[in-house]
C-alpha cells in the first residue's frame, strides 16, 4: 500500500501544489494493517517497496504492482500526445517489480474517460505494447471504461499493474549491506512521472508556457517533461544475473519514483548506515535546474519530489560494483557509498532527517 | 482487452445514458492486435472472456483480470456509502478468473481521487479487505493516488487487478457443448456493477429520488443500487472441484457482467446451438421493473445491460447438471438448457440475433 505524498514546507512544495496529503500519512499504517489481515502464509514480507511477493506452492514467488502515471496525463493531453504515456504505465509498473530482481511477465491496463477517443487509446495502447515488447512483458489484458459522470468528455486515468517472476534466493540482502558497499545508479531519461504537479506549478508560477522553447532545454518544458519513463528491466536484470543470488552481494535496490531521490535513497538504509551520493557522478538534466528557478524550489524539496538524474539505485558490495562496473557498455555510473554514521542519505545538497 | 459498449435504440438505451461508444467497437479488434503483437508462447488463448492466462514454465496457468466499478461510485458517493463499493471491486475482479475455473490468489486496488478523504477510503479499503478475506485472496498491494486537476476535490475512481491459479485440465471444454445440455445460474444481489448510468439516467427521467422509498423495493432504488455484486467464488470453484476436469462436463461459464445477461449468454454458445433460458425458473429482482418503467425501457435493452437477475452462468453436461444441483445446500439454478439452433440465445422475453 503506498500513498504518493509529500509535505516539505520552503518554497514552492508539492503541498502547494495541491498534492496536501500530510494526513494521509497516518492512513497508510491504517490501510496496511487492513490489507494485512487478508495475508496467508503465501505472502511474503519484504523490504524491497513498492511490489508485493506470493509465494506459490509450486515454488515460484510472484511479484506484483500497480501504479499510474499521475498528472503527467495532464501535460500528454494539453500537448496531445499519449504514446509517450503508455510507456511510462508500463514502466512505472515493471520498474517497481525490479527492486526484488523480478522480471516482468506480463501487463494489464486500466484506461477509464469520459468519452472515449479512438486516436488517443490507440497511440496509448500502442506505447504500451511498444514497452511491454522491448521489456518482453505480454500485454496480457485490460479494461478501458467509458464513465461519463466521473470523468468529464476530456477526463482521463489511466492505471496499471504488473506480475512479475522472482526467485527468493536473488532477493536483495539488506541485511548485509556494510560501510564500502557501492551505491550504484541509471541515469533517468528526466523527471520521468513523479512529481508532475509540482513541474506544472513551478512554470506556471513563472509563466512559462508548456510550448515555449527554452534554449537551455533545448527544445520546450511540455516536450521534455513528456520523455517516457526509462524502462529498467534489461540493466537491472543482468546485475541481478551477474551479481545476484544467495551470496548476497546485492543489498538492496530502488525504483527512485515518489519520495524522490532522496526519499527513496533514505528508505534503502539500514539502521547505523548512511548512503553518500555525490552529485558530480551523475548527469542532471536541465529540466531540474528549470523547475527549481521557476518555482524558488529548494534543493530538497526539489530532492523529495524528483529523481534528480537518477531513475534506479542498487547498493552492492564493492566487489560486485567492480563486476558490474567493469562490464563493456555498462549502463551503471558509480554515484556513491555507504559509510557508518546517522541512518540515512547525503546527496551533497540535502540531507534525510537525522 | 474490453471495451464497455452497448449500443441499442429502442425507448432509453445504454447510448442514451451518455455511454455512446458505438464507435469504440471498432477499436476492439485494433487494440487486441496491438496487445497479440506482445504474446509470447506463454499466452494462452482461451475463449472465457476477460480473463488473460499465462502459463508459468514451472507448469501453472496464471489468470489475470483487470475492471473496475463504472458509475455505481456515483451512487456510493451520493450516498456516502463506500464500503460496498471496495466488495464491488474485489468481486468484479475475481469472479472475472471463474470462468477459466482458477482460484484467486491476490488483488491489488488502484484509488485515485482529487483530494484524499481518509475516512471514505479506509471504508473502501476495509471493504476490499473483507471481500478478500471471503474469497481467501491475499490483499496484495495499492496505489492511491491523489491528483488535484485530473479529478475534482470530491472525485473519485477506482481499478482491481486480480490473479489467480488455473490449471490446464479444468479449462471449460466449449467444443463438447451439445444439445440437452444445461444451463445452470447463480442468483444475483442486483444490478451488481453494470449498467448502473442507464440506472441513474432511468430514475432521473422519472424523477425518482434515489433516497425515496420505494414500497416494491422495501427500501430506497439508492440502497438497493448500492447492493454489493455477489462473490462467486466458493461456488464455482466447488462446481469445478465437482465436475471439472478432464472428461469435459463444464462447457463453458460466465460472470454476467458488460453486455449483460443477453450479451454474456450469446456469447457462451459456439455455433448451431442455442442456449434457452427460462424466465420463470430464476428470482427477477423487482429493482429491474422499477428500473424498466422508470426508463421505459425495452425488455431487450434491460437485458443488453443488467444481469436480469442471473449473475453467473455455467453450461454443463445433464449428468454434471444434476450432480450439482443434487448437492446439499446447491446454489445453483436450473435455469435452461442447450438446443440445436440459430447459434445464440433465448432468455423467453429478449432473442440475441441470428
Amino acid at each position: 500500500m503506498s500513498v504518493n505524498t509529500d509535505q516539505d514546507r520552503d518554497g514552492l512544495t508539492y503541498r502547494d501544489a495541491g498534492v496536501d496529503i500530510a494526513a494521509a500519512d497516518a492512513l497508510v499504517a491504517r490501510l496496511r494493517s487492513l490489507a494485512a489481515a487478508t495475508h496467508g502464509p503465501a505472502v511474503r514480507p519484504h523490504t524491497e517497496a513498492y511490489a508485493g511477493l506470493y509465494e506459490l506452492s509450486s515454488g515460484p514467488l510472484l511479484a506484483a504492482t500497480c501504479d499510474g502515471v499521475g498528472t503527467k496525463l495532464l501535460i500528454g493531453q494539453a500537448l496531445g500526445r499519449y504514446r509517450g504515456l503508455g510507456q511510462d504505465l508500463v514502466a512505472m509498473n515493471v520498474n517497481d517489480l525490479l527492486p526484488c530482481g523480478a522480471r516482468p511477465l506480463f501487463f494489464l491496463d486500466y484506461v477509464a474517460t469520459g468519452r472515449l477517443d479512438g486516436t488517443a487509446l490507440c497511440e496509448l495502447v500502442a506505447g504500451m505494447a511498444d514497452a511491454c515488447r522491448a521489456v518482453g512483458c505480454a500485454l496480457l489484458g485490460g479494461e478501458t471504461a467509458e464513465m461519463p459522470g466521473v470523468y468529464g468528455p476530456g477526463g482521463l486515468d489511466l492505471a496499471g499493474f504488473a506480475v512479475g517472476l522472482a526467485a527468493p534466493e536473488r532477493l536483495p540482502q539488506r541485511q548485509a549491506m556494510a560501510p564500502k558497499d557501492r551505491v550504484l545508479g541509471l541515469a533517468s531519461a528526466g523527471v520521468h512521472s513523479n512529481g508532475l504537479s509540482l513541474a506544472r506549478r513551478a512554470l506556471d508560477q513563472a509563466g512559462i508556457g508548456l510550448d515555449v522553447m527554452l534554449p537551455e532545454l533545448g527544445s520546450s518544458p511540455g516536450e521534455v517533461l513528456l520523455a517516457p519513463t526509462a524502462l529498467y528491466v534489461a540493466a537491472v536484470l543482468a546485475a541481478f544475473d551477474r551479481v545476484g543470488g544467495a551470496a548476497g552481494h546485492i543489498r538492496a535496490a530502488a525504483h527512485v519514483t515518489g519520495g524522490g531521490l532522496l526519499g527513496r535513497a533514505a528508505a534503502m538504509a539500514p539502521a547505523g548506515l548512511r548512503l553518500r551520493i555525490d552529485p558530480s557522478t551523475y548527469p542532471r538534466p536541465p529540466i531540474f535546474d528549470v523547475l527549481a528557478r521557476a518555482g524558488a524550489i529548494s534543493p530538497r524539496e526539489m530532492a523529495r519530489t524528483f529523481n534528480m538524474g537518477l531513475g534506479f539505485l542498487l547498493v552492492t558490495s564493492p566487489a560486485a560494483a567492480k563486476t558490474l562496473l567493469a562490464a563493456p557498455d555498462s549502463p551503471w555510473l558509480d554515484v556513491g557509498e555507504v559509510v557508518a554514521g546517522d541512518t540515512g542519505v547525503d546527496l551533497g545538497y540535502a540531507k534525510s532527517d537525522a
